[in-house]
């Protein structure tokens, strides 16, 4: 069979996975929750049964031979399949369930831990998934450390030594930055006034933006669950989720922003040739710079706000009272928060570059787990200036390393890195820059849909910034703007 | 591998595709139709597969021979779980490939047909569905003609003979019953007040009822489609839809009654060995039975509306001086009307004694489907005294036969001469009947679970009611129901 029809009857199980998980957070009763992790694991069965096939593997073959070396498209496309495939394969099944296992109960054994303040009985645990980590690293193969391993499997071609260039370079600029911002926000900032801003006006509000930015209504829909997501159940299925604040507006409005940068990039992607390379996302870093993108560059900026107060204040009478400068003052907040989920954009990245070298630290056997906490603290005492109250409120506050998600915490930076300079690369563009002025942002969007999107994966996440952009990521981007937007300066 | 394992397996692709299916009714994005249709026919593809391999065969024989002849209840499971093994197996993948396509093709026909009001350029469209109808019923072999087979796969057990003996006997009591019910109503039912009738309130009231009777919400849900459904997502997951009229608030609560009776049985299944033809509802007219128990002889009840109309009051403030007499003369008004789904309880089997009378001859060689027209009008002339105005309110109205349905129609009337016997039955139980009498439902439901909804398909519907009432199937207890509630007496 053509790989092209494997792949998407692999696209098939996964979507059709994807809509079984999504009414599981939407709209699934209770007691159904048994049935379903039955059906789920069916079908991720089917997937993967499927993806490590001989059959696979000689379609894939086949294709590659049969493909002219000058269609640079469908070779990249191939190679990246290619990569894929041995990232299923070389996985024993019995290590593949061995983690499932471990996760399943480490989740557990971590929400205990954390409620109890308790880390030391959950580091039995946390070895057991690091050491699973190491030999998946060791399975998969790396060029200079296991660590490199696990952050490609999560952010195609990125090693610990180019995000340690990235990230070290960072460390202190932002640093110095944030202390300063969150110093000028203290001094200013005025709270919302109160609430409720009820749930139906949010909708509205929501929608109105979410269509205007450019979400497409026929491919996708919102609904709310408890923590918002973006999935993909079809090439032409993109469904959004947030969840409503009575008490603050912008929280639904922003989780939105967010998840509809994510979808919109689903949205762009090809739509020809569903489960090929082609037609799927690059990187989580990729997808995040989308999400952050439009949550932050567009949805904090003062146009954005300029054309939308006027009708938030017509939902929200509470408003009426808030000038534009204040609500300004309140969604460009910057204050320190130890939980990283609670941060803003000019802290949450410490958060990240924190976590980044704890991980490196532990794959390059610099970390006894045991002494974890002493070593969080002291990294948070040199980024915030303080230490955490306990370790729920630090080391063990994240469910990522629970589930064995290692490398996976840099591509959230790595996100915002590259927001921030494809949002500066596209502005340099006068029809874009006048565009985003005034608040419209259909051409942000085509370029997007163009420099981005349309290429889904067909080259690595570094190469296509590069393209994009004309230079290689560089975080000065992001320093720029979290400067000019929060320590004075243009904000566009 | 047991049997018990494959059915399960089995069960968990059937209900993944229900869920496909619901969210395709309910919350799908327009433009993700024709991915959605390629996830559906792989997933139904799979359960065939399954179901005609060679290992269920195997594990079905393997089960029989292992299980105590003494054991009745595995027996009869096992028994029943062969016979739709045989009912799947026997017929080639060609000539259902060949099924899916015509029907395909001949719902658009007959759509185009019925907008046209072209019998005629339906009649070939019609010839190969009824060809192919044909050819499944000499596959799966019958007893005495062709016709037995096709109502059997609807109906376990059912025999043109045997439907012919309980319809024969209906029609004429029947039609003059319902004559006179028309008459009577005629001369004093009231249109309900003019709308609107907000769509929220008639939410909070469906469901007030819906839980009142005893629909599980934890193991359920009600949403809104276009035409009302109840699916099985899983043993505890059942969906039922309605769809809201502003300006007659019955109209979705009837649906509600009527889905949730589908619903409560499926809830009462066993839900202990998913797939299992234990944990499995025994036939089309038995569901139907359920439904149109809770819709008619409950929803339609003097008793249910002395509980509910207050509340109706409260919640649709233009009742207030529309007495409850009124109402019920509304509710229990009857009219005729050409087009079957909009019968009302009254003259709805009329409609089906003329389909399963015309199915019964095209089966037997007794009509050329270019004469259906004339046979159509002459036997509705017959039981409602007038004649169709064209054929688009006559034997064009249905979908079923565009779709290859054919001895389906029956199921509806088993449905309403069922939920008569078993409901009449029930009342005989004097706590039942004074629980009745105060619309209290608790007992009638455990009833139920407790004779039909345990049962699952271990038995055939004739024997079920049967052993539920003491008595074989019999119309006589739906005319007397009739009668006393459209002419006059007792109504409980």
């Amino acid at each position: 069979m053509k790989i092209q029809q494997l792949a998407r009857e692999h696209q098939i199980i996964v979507t059709s996975a994807s809509l079984l998980g999504w009414d599981q957070e939407t709209y699934m009763p209770e007691s159904a929750a048994s049935f379903r992790a039955e059906q789920l694991s069916w079908l991720s069965s089917r997937a993967h049964e499927l993806c490590t096939s001989a059959a696979w593997h000689d379609a894939l073959e086949n294709a590659a031979r049969q493909t002219d070396p000058g269609d640079s498209a469908t070779s990249a496309c191939l190679r990246e399949m290619k990569r894929r495939y041995h990232l299923a394969a070389k996985l024993p099944v019995e290590l593949v369930a061995a983690e499932t296992s471990a996760s399943s109960i480490s989740k557990h054994a971590w929400a205990q831990a954390r409620k109890d303040n308790d880390y030391q009985r959950f580091v039995p645990h946390l070895q057991g998934l690091v050491d699973i980590a190491r030999q998946k690293a060791e399975l998969w193969g790396y060029s200079n450390e296991p660590y490199d391993a696990l952050l490609d499997c999560h952010e195609r071609g990125a090693t610990t030594a180019s995000i340690s260039v990235l990230f070290d370079g960072l460390r202190s600029p932002l640093a110095r930055l944030a202390r300063a911002a969150v110093m000028r926000s203290n001094s200013h900032a005025k709270p919302l006034p109160a609430g409720p801003y009820p749930e139906e006006n949010q909708k509205i509000f929501n929608e109105l933006i979410a269509r205007d930015i450019g979400f497409d209504y026929n491919a996708g829909r919102i609904d709310t669950t408890a923590h918002p997501f973006c999935t993909t159940l079809g090439p032409r299925d993109i469904r959004l989720t947030t969840r409503y604040e009575v008490h603050d507006f912008t929280s639904s409005l922003f989780g939105v922003l967010h998840e509809a940068g994510h979808g919109m990039y689903e949205q762009g992607l090809p739509g020809t040739q569903p489960g090929m390379a082609s037609d799927d996302a690059v990187s989580l870093g990729i997808h995040e710079s989308q999400s952050r993108l439009w949550e932050n560059h567009v949805g904090r900026s003062l146009p954005f706000w300029e054309k939308w107060y006027p009708k938030a204040c017509d939902l929200f009478p509470q408003l009426r009272d808030f000038s534009l400068a204040d609500f300004m003052s309140f969604v460009q907040r910057a204050e320190f928060s130890p939980i990283r989920v609670e941060a803003d954009e000019a802290t949450y990245d410490l958060h990240i570059l924190l976590r980044f070298d704890i991980e490196r630290r532990i794959f390059r056997d610099q970390l006894p787990l045991a002494e974890l906490p002493e070593a969080w603290n002291e990294a948070y005492r040199e980024l915030f200036g303080e230490t955490p109250v306990d370790d729920t409120h630090g080391c063990l506050q994240d469910i990522h390393w629970s589930m064995g998600a290692f490398g996976y915490f840099p591509t959230y930076t790595l996100g915002n890195l590259h927001a921030a300079q494809l949002y500066r690369s596209a502005a340099k563009d006068d029809n874009i820059h006048r565009s985003l002025a005034v608040a419209n942002y259909q051409p942000l969007l085509l370029w997007l849909r163009e420099n981005i999107h349309r290429h889904g994966a067909l080259f690595e996440p570094a190469e296509l910034v590069t393209r994009a952009t004309g230079e290689a990521p560089d975080a000065r981007h992001h320093l720029t703007h979290l400067q000019e937007r929060y320590l004075g300066g243009a904000d566009y």
